[in-house]
């Protein structure tokens, strides 16, 4: 075991791949279906949205996937990230567990994000594509995305969750200074939007309904695509640069990790993180990996597995996935970017699989962690990220109590630098217990 | 001249020792005065407010600092920083230029304030001291001495100039999630705060008149010390990791540079970039050394070469400094670090020396090069390290106009997440052109 506290990769040792689990499963995915005949999709049922390298993508049957030359250059303005162990955090809960965290933070845009987005940007430049359209929760999926659009010369257009667009308006900003345009969804500007306006006027909106927006202003623009922050097979993938370098990393503390956190909204830092150790389980030898969500949109602890849409007004094609229904719209709580309805198909099928468990944590214990480890750590976490923080915490602390050493690996999936007015709330008592 | 944009150091190779170049000075600096006594001051006058291992480096012979164990397990959370070559700029500014920065905004607090603050905070508790008092201007520092405390378990407050606390409360923010307690400037928690509010109620503050509210706090509490974020010579040797690590940086990409560039306020930044090349050109071999500062404060482009108060109250001692007069109250622009009447006593002498040249812009020309650095390096800067940005971009125009290459280095001392109000000001045209 290592003396130091951070693991750093040399250029070189950014994985040139990306790591595809879809061969190796022992049950294939359940198929997608056309929204209108019920029947499984066909790739080209998709091409209205996506150019065909990622629809390509979405079922290789490829176990590794080159990471193109032109990603990997953006990749290298801030990959690898750094995993650290937590030795300040372990110390202040008297721990004998080691606790490591992999910080996707460093990223321009301040999170994981930009992994797929670089490439989902890549890709649609080539086809020819000069607009991007998408939707964005707390905002770190539209940043990453307007980034990464900015860097190869496309238009953006990031339908932001009105709530979110209220309560975060430097990630709004932060957006236009990358030179995208952002609408608060519902919007006056989309067939779906305005009718979710008619019948809620006061709508704090959801990611079903901005993505609705989103895929609904790519399918009607000959020259616009739609790009998605997570859920799908291909954004996991592109995800998988985080658990590769963690395994290096891990390899360098001279440790193997016993459990495995991400937080859980679609799934795609949980995903770059947990799929290349689901590798390793599916040959038998793996980690516990553990999913964790909030109270207050309960997906993999209390949805249903089965088909549902992708998005509220049902343009999207059917998935078998844990869901809490198209139509749900989760109360406004701060970690924006974990109000989704759904999860990733191939997340829900290893949890189904028995591989992923989960659990899920209200606002204020997620906070209590989130304030522990920024004043131990030094890095401030978004309030998505937190949610591993807390579950990482509480491994922890389970070890204390049996006093027995664990090995945890938790995601940092991004830095809370547009999420101080919740630390504010928080801190001034006034965080809902409940939400 | 190596092919890669990021340059990368080992934990181990993060330099051991802070570098002083007080000892190589061909003419000592003339003497910090006792403000009631206008006699040289002595160290014994700087201990109501300083532990006296900070005062012994105020004014160390020895060539060379050996940093302590417990800082530089501190500095081991983000330090080394990366140094980039930035070549997508290059590229957009089709010049023959390389320019290479160094990045400081990865540390917590996402700047390079933290590699004192940890020291002072570090020094402060080992001499049984209770609380720092300090001010801040954007609230970098603040933010940086709040990490600091709460990592050594001091208590902290902040008196934060007005016009700051107003733009920029989510540095408030950070600033109590990481416990401190912090004043907006000038406030009624000090005689110095209530005599400017009773002269001028609606006074935006400045770093002068913050300094004199925190001097006094420390003054009349004997648990209570006072920290400085720029200026005296303890601070800039602190900064010096800055320099040391962008020489190893430089020697990795096998280029020299012809020209240092850091943005200037009070000179923290820039000194601890510069004052490593400064010893070089004491030895007769060392680049150009362009200090930036804002127009609206013109400390030293037009600023007197004086003793003068470091404070509005005149509760500091006199130093002999490039100075705009201690009453001096700057218009209230974005990049609020650089509103400091005065400079670095140090700096002031070698810019005296012709060391170092100095060069002022306006609000406007550093935000279009602090938007296309954004858009093109992906790094959103701070508005006082985009002053530094500015000047790097006019020399690398200038050498494309002149047909003829040459390497640039600059500090981007900073990140701008806390400053998009400002980037959202001037995106919308309302930045005045003025100021």
């Amino acid at each position: 075991m290592s003396e130091h506290s951070k693991f750093l990769l040399a250029d070189s040792q950014i994985p040139p791949v990306w790591v595809n689990v879809l061969p190796l499963l022992p049950e294939p995915l359940a198929p997608p279906l056309n929204p209108q005949t019920r029947a499984p999709l066909r790739p080209e049922d998709l091409q209205a949205i996506f150019p065909m390298e990622v629809i390509e993508q979405e079922f290789s049957p490829q176990p590794q996937i080159d990471i193109p030359g032109e990603v990997m250059d953006i990749y290298r303005l801030w990959r690898a990230t750094p995993l650290f162990r937590a030795r300040r955090l372990e110390k202040a809960l008297d721990t004998p567990a080691h606790i490591y965290y992999k910080y996707e933070g460093t990223s321009p845009a301040g999170s994981h994000k930009p992994n797929t987005a670089v490439a989902q940007a890549y890709y649609n430049k080539r086809a020819g594509i000069r607009r991007l359209a998408t939707e964005t929760g707390a905002g770190q999926w539209g940043s990453a995305l307007s980034l990464a659009c900015q860097l190869f010369g496309l238009e953006c257009t990031v339908y932001m969750v009105r709530v979110s667009y209220d309560q975060k308006p430097y990630r709004r900003m932060m957006m236009h200074t990358w030179g995208a345009e952002v609408f608060a969804s519902p919007s006056e500007h989309t067939n779906s939007g305005r009718a979710v306006l008619s019948a809620t006027p006061d709508s704090p909106g959801s990611l079903g309904i901005a993505i609705s927006e989103a895929v609904e202003d790519a399918a009607t623009h000959s020259d616009t695509n739609y790009a998605l922050g997570s859920v799908l097979n291909h954004v996991l993938l592109h995800q998988t640069v985080i658990g590769q370098e963690a395994k290096l990393q891990m390899a360098q503390a001279g440790e193997e990790p016993e459990v495995v956190i991400g937080c859980f909204g679609g799934g795609s830092n949980f995903g770059g993180l947990a799929l290349p150790y689901v590798i390793d389980r599916l040959a038998g030898k793996g980690p516990r990996i553990v999913a964790v969500e909030p109270s207050a949109c309960p997906t993999l602890t209390q949805g249903r597995f089965e088909y549902d849409y992708g998005d509220t007004a049902k343009l999207t094609p059917l998935v078998k996935m844990y869901t809490l229904g198209h139509d749900f719209v989760p109360p406004g709580i701060h970690a924006g970017g974990l109000r989704y309805h759904g999860a990733s198909p191939l997340i829900s099928h290893l949890a189904q699989m028995g591989h992923i468990e989960s659990r899920a944590y209200s606002q204020l214990p997620v906070f209590d962690a989130a304030v522990q480890f920024a004043r131990t750590e030094g890095i401030l976490p978004a309030p998505e990220s937190s949610h591993a923080i807390r579950a990482a915490v509480d491994e922890a602390l389970l070890a204390r109590e049996e006093g027995k050493p664990r090995t945890i690996l938790f995601c940092l999936s991004g830095h809370g630098h547009f999420d101080l007015a919740a630390y504010q709330n928080y801190l001034s008592g006034n965080l809902a217990a409940t939400a």
